[in-house]
């Protein structure tokens, strides 16, 4: 691309470096900034600077918070024996929408993966392990993506805890409620199978 | 969506105000930032502030341009008679992409849209009246886009300037080169049959 202004060219080139926008979306949306009043790129601007210079993560799950600690772990109505390890921010949003899971979390800040060169000493293990050894927890629920680096970070932290006497469980993989079965992947539609549930379970919920 | 953290809510809605991003997107954009150093936003930032309040538009042109007159109409090589009418920025980078066009442009900054309360007096129409009057101009080009928006400014801006004797052209359409005729739409394959050109000239290129 041949820019006509090193400004334009600049800044379509930071924002071309986030993942996922090429340069004709990132032209799109540098030009979009301009023709709106300034303001706004003066808020966007800084809505970005104050999230990375002053994110905190919360001390206990290390999820993203405003505070030291945050509301979900300090929630004294929430059970803390019960722990559910994600992988980022994005899983607590979701299953916190579900309201099925009243206990706290661990989130991970990643998956181990030797591609990214993301190993065990980047995330939030050590940290797990001496929870656990401390006595906090009962149950561990994993509740990783069922991907290879998901399942490569459920073992490595398996190994790690095996020898403490607590509740080990993982989120229930089968097929999605309101999906046909014709269409479901083998895998899912197998294992869905193999860990059926009792009937009564089933519509209790 | 439910945030954990005030900063984090307050980025993912400024970036989520952007055209053709989401809530999701968004999220997933601001999450790497938090990621990346913390330099990586500090670059980002900058560039839109920079840009957004110390781009300039060439004052001849309307073009977006670091200086008062542009590099294109700096250009003593390029046939100032010759002025192809286009939307913006990136219509002017995809023509010149193409080293077809030796002619100087005129950026309107936009195409007349009722819908979006856009008229023509938001578009740089009284400048191009303005250079025609003065005899500058021999030919123009008209390169918007076939939509109803862009034959509409087409037909508002020819309604100004037919009084003048200038040549007025516009873009051929036709069938996209490498494209198959069944595949085609009618419109563009009636009117490529309909403004068909000698054979001669077709090869000549």
């Amino acid at each position: 691309m041949d820019f006509s202004s090193k400004l334009l060219e600049n800044a379509v080139n930071e924002v071309s470096r986030l993942p996922g926008i090429g340069k004709r979306t990132a032209l799109r949306l540098v030009l979009h900034l301009i023709k709106q009043p300034a303001e706004n790129t003066k808020f966007l601007s800084e809505a970005l600077l104050h999230l990375r210079n002053d994110v905190k993560t919360c001390e206990k799950c290390h999820n993203i918070s405003d505070t030291a600690i945050c509301d979900i772990c300090n929630n004294p109505k929430r059970n803390a024996e019960i722990v559910c390890i994600v992988e980022d921010i994005r899983d607590v949003m979701a299953i916190e929408s579900t309201s099925q899971f009243n206990g706290l979390y661990h989130v991970l800040g990643g998956k181990i993966s030797p591609v990214e060169g993301i190993g065990p000493q980047d995330l939030q293990i050590e940290s797990l392990v001496h929870k656990i050894e401390n006595g906090q927890i009962k149950e561990l629920v994993f509740a990783l993506s069922s991907t290879m680096e998901g399942d490569t970070t459920n073992f490595y932290i398996f190994k790690k805890i095996e020898k403490f006497e607590i509740i080990t469980s993982t989120i229930a993989r089968g097929i999605s409620v309101g999906d046909e079965l014709e269409y479901a992947d083998e895998v899912t539609l197998g294992r869905s199978i193999v860990n059926r549930i009792p009937f009564e379970q089933s519509i209790s919920r």
